[in-house]
């Protein structure tokens, strides 16, 4: 038992909620999702194992609100590379490498964003997170001067690619499967982008 | 109970565990990984449920000797298309695009191949199963003119990034998330293979 356990009254409408979500994300990259209950997530914030309800009304519930805030934090780094560089290509090429160090960085919680117990997001702060983040993901990929302009569903599949390649990526090195070589994405993206060029812009 | 069970010693030594494969491949697509057990497994093959035990110490050693039936009919499918076409670009898309049917046709046993509980492959079965269907995946990477030949690690990173774009596809294509124009993989293969562009041979 924690000697800072205290009523979960002690804190302010809203913040036991963030707090409880702060430490979903922090105990979710310490532990693995397998680990991961209430009671722990509720033990980490310092209140009793029944103060999660006032919020959450399962694990899976407060897993949703997790989600979320990784699809707003991913849609920020992706943001924040968009912010960088002196050309257009350099701040795609940013923008592309922050996906990747996103998923790098936050193993467990990528993994959880795309997660077959969540993949269908739904219209709730789940799905317009998640909605948000790929928005970006498809203004970076419409950067890209691929498919040829008069390719029918030219956005869509320049964002399939993109989306495809970074993803794949990031699953594979995580996995320890590309060597050293390959798991080098800062190379791949520097040499891949530039061949299919960049539209006006 | 099916009528049909009957005892273990009805096989043939080896017949029973090519069986029990067999079996778990097909209650794998069936009803996924989370329901699949040794007993499902043996009345699948109507056999006691003890008998299993005669050639798999516990489900993890079936579903390692699942996923390595897997990787060799990965190699095999990534084969037939390098059997195919008239040019080598021809060939090189043809075994791309095994690749991914493989993934698409066999959504659960593909996930198993890359699943955390498995991904150490080790030495046995399924490590040499494995490597011998990336080494199919490393031949065909290896048709690419990229990166530029005076490139480090040539032939890793456009395995690398074959591998990425692939993968990536695959399982953003099974959730759902590509959209119908998104998750057409042959449209994308014979659009971005020829903008690498191949090596000679």
């Amino acid at each position: 038992m924690r000697s800072t356990a205290k009523p979960a009254g002690t804190y302010h409408h809203g913040d036991l909620r963030a707090a409880l979500i702060e430490a979903g994300l922090a105990l979710l990259e310490e532990r693995g999702l397998a680990d991961l209950s209430l009671r722990a997530i509720a033990a980490r914030v310092g209140v009793s194992h029944a103060a999660p309800r006032r919020h959450f009304a399962s694990l899976q519930a407060l897993l949703t609100a997790v989600a979320a805030e990784g699809f707003r934090r991913h849609a920020a780094a992706l943001r924040a590379g968009l912010g960088q560089g002196a050309s257009r290509a350099e701040r795609l090429e940013a923008a592309t490498l922050g996906y990747a160090a996103f998923a790098r960085e936050n193993p467990a919680l990528y993994a959880l964003m795309f997660s077959p117990i969540l993949v269908d997001y739904g219209d709730g702060e789940l799905g317009e997170a998640a909605a948000a983040s790929y928005g970006v993901l498809a203004e970076i990929a419409q950067g890209l001067d691929w498919p040829a302009p008069e390719e029918p569903d030219r956005d869509r599949r320049a964002e399939a690619m993109l989306w495809s390649l970074v993803h794949g990526h990031a699953l594979l090195a995580q996995a320890g499967l590309l060597g050293e070589e390959g798991a080098d994405v800062r190379a791949s993206v520097a040499d891949i982008m530039p061949r299919f060029g960049y539209r006006e812009g």
